[in-house]
């Protein structure tokens, strides 16, 4: 886009508002600029929008920002949250303050009504929170014919109406059927001859979880039922891709030592990014004193032999590096079920050997260096100390990680930081242990 | 699952084994049980898999343990092959031996022959290797009943219809139209007034970006087209899935410092871990040996106030912290499309600020523990550098995914073990620049 928004609404110029955005070819790109934008650019630069263009891009905005426009265009908030699809307007609701969601549900039909607060009924995290209940059903009894006909009467109201679950008499699903299908049977064949074992999720399922079903199996939806098989609602692969990408950005956040931003990056001000690490940091910090207080300890050694300080920065830095890979690694191989809790001894076994002769490679590489700054004793000390911080440096990678997700932690969080400032405070200790002993101090 | 696959094929109980397999509930399930075996308890329990499911359950392997199962079954290969779709045949084959490849062409026949070697035609990361060839297109002449009939006949060679690219003389795509807007239309409507502008990808574009398409738009398939707009397949949302996961895959491994596994874990050997590993860290060494120079450049600071070197790894490890915070948050913002190159200066403004603010922040608290240890002066000196470092880090942690995106370079590569390393070495120089003004050395 080559028109500067801001600039724009700074000047009042609201039809080259209008005119910038409907230069935009589509949707997302709508909703991209709009994210870049701070918060009264992104509210004047919306209300410029026509009518369904605004409700096709207020469903595609980040829910953070949602709930901020909605307060900001307070008055046209009932007719726009009324255009929603119930799944969207439980994503915005669920980040209102209560008396607004309140207020704003008080603007709907009973029936809209009853979905919304159905799909809020359930926990945050839930796939049940995040499906449409706007589902066909096909009775059991129906034909493939009658089947299109109600397909075709209800498409309206669907969200999607190529998985279709067949119900049993007290809308308990017995099966599922695809669209696809249906249009290629016979129309007088019966839906149960042509339906399938559905695949299902529960309401109360994890996102994650659901959504790494929906991967799985290809699918472009899946039923969503409640603790009796009844049919609740749909999960759909978009909404399946979208909750992946969340989980993506926090794993790959806590990978990096910080809290995932609840919004996006430009919409995060300072403020937002400082709290999204400064825990983490201080955590870290105080752990990292761990480190002074073992070189405190051997400060006479130290004293002795000057040289052994240079390489410190060098040892450890490396030792965190092999203890990043490792983490990264044996994480990423969690999060696609590569590698479970039962493999813990096949996972941490392999490692070992890893580190060990990574620390060997590079202990030789580190030692012709040392040597040619300070001689061949202290060089000795380096290359030792290398090869037992890169096995320890692996060990603490992968294991670290499988402890925390088998305690029911993210093992994310617990993962590259931690393992570094693990590594380089028992690294240090290695290390004069090894100088006393070589250099005979 | 509770039966030990291997000691099982090693006591040559292959009816356990099929037994053990098939008490799994589907194919993912089977797909991920086969992934953690080893090579030769792979090839013996795929034998033992019913003809249907070993065909669906080759499908979804990873290509590195197609290809390996491919040259174990040799004999069975070319009926194998025979029965995969053309896009996953092309998976598999691009990962074989030419001489290989080329006699498992020569099984198939002159039409699927065609299509696979079509595709084999695009560049290796191309949307082109991944898409299905086998698309129902509707010429424009067509009512929507006779399209419905269409469909209908070609179903049974689709991978999916439920999207429909439209197309004029000259196979030139048109439009696009759904299944489901089709079902819903009166049959004797002209295909054309009911078709929309269609979301497009061309064959030559990366695979990411078509996934990233495929994900903003929640489609359930984009229609792939080359050079003039001819209809040359499609690209399902599945696969786009598959393609953004192996992203992230890659993504969190370079994040780690280490290339991405080309298998998964538990299939690839320890020398294969120390492979993806070992050249980074030598780089990474060699960097660090900088910091080995800026030591020995201070040395004679360092034997005047030992006390400095108790602070050295808290520095720079806390220094490192920030920085990969800093990457980690860019690198997803500029992976999920919220902050682009354009955007540098105001990232980087933000992250110089936030840098400097948890700077004070975490030197605060360290000025109170350093003062515990050595006194207030050295502790003023670790405070003042503290906040330096952290500006440093949150500078060069922005700064550098973004250059290196502008660069053509992976930002995930150059992340945080670089801006680590980089962090370490002008953080010690800062360090004893300001040891030096502080205590007057």
């Amino acid at each position: 886009m080559d028109h500067d928004l801001s600039a724009l609404v700074r000047e009042g110029d609201l039809r080259a508002v209008q005119m910038a955005l409907s230069a935009l070819h589509d949707v997302p790109a709508v909703v991209d600029e709009l994210e870049r934008q701070d918060a009264v650019t992104r509210a004047v630069a919306f209300r410029s929008l026509p009518k369904d263009l605004a409700v096709e891009v207020f469903e595609d905005l980040d829910p953070s920002l949602q709930s901020e426009l909605i307060t900001q265009l307070r008055e046209e908030a009932g007719e726009l949250v009324l255009a929603l699809d119930p799944d969207d307007r439980v994503g915005m609701l669920g980040e209102l303050p209560a008396f607004v969601a309140r207020r704003l549900l008080d603007g709907l039909d009973a029936d809209e009504r009853a979905k919304t607060t159905a799909l809020l009924g359930y926990p945050p995290d839930s796939v049940g929170r995040r499906m449409t209940p706007n589902v066909v059903s096909l009775p059991a009894g129906l034909s493939v014919g009658a089947a299109l006909d109600r397909v075709r009467e209800q498409e309206p109201d669907a969200e999607t109406i190529y998985v279709l679950p067949v119900i049993g008499p007290t809308r308990r699903m017995i099966g599922v059927v695809s669209l696809r299908r249906l249009l290629v049977t016979d129309p007088m064949a019966a839906v149960t001859d042509v339906m399938r074992e559905p695949i299902l999720v529960h309401a109360t399922d994890g996102q994650e979880d659901a959504a790494r079903v929906v991967r799985d199996h290809g699918a472009v939806a899946v039923p969503v039922v409640d603790g009796e098989d009844r049919v609740l609602g749909l999960f759909t692969v978009d909404d399946a891709m979208r909750v992946l990408e969340q989980e993506e950005s926090e794993d790959l956040a806590r990978t990096g030592g910080a809290e995932p931003l609840s919004r996006p990056y430009l919409a995060t001000s300072v403020l937002g990014l400082v709290r999204s690490r400064i825990v983490w940091l201080l955590i870290l910090v105080v752990a990292a004193m761990l480190t002074v207080n073992v070189l405190d300890y051997f400060e006479d050694t130290l004293v002795q032999v000057v040289a052994l300080a240079l390489f410190v920065p060098f040892l450890i830095g490396t030792g965190g590096n092999a203890g990043a890979q490792a983490a990264t690694t044996v994480v990423r191989a969690m999060a696609v079920g590569d590698a479970r809790f039962r493999d813990l001894g096949r996972v941490v076994g392999k490692e070992v050997l890893t580190g060990f002769l990574l620390g060997i490679g590079l202990g030789c590489v580190a030692f012709v260096a040392a040597a040619a700054f300070v001689g061949t004793s202290v060089a000795t000390v380096v290359a030792l100390a290398l090869i037992v911080v890169c096995t320890l440096a692996t060990t603490a990678g992968s294991l670290t990680p499988m402890l925390a997700r088998r305690a029911g932690v993210d093992p994310a969080v617990v993962s590259a930081p931690f393992i570094t400032t693990f590594v380089d405070a028992s690294g240090l200790v290695v290390y004069f242990l090894i100088a006393r002993a070589v250099l005979g101090l």
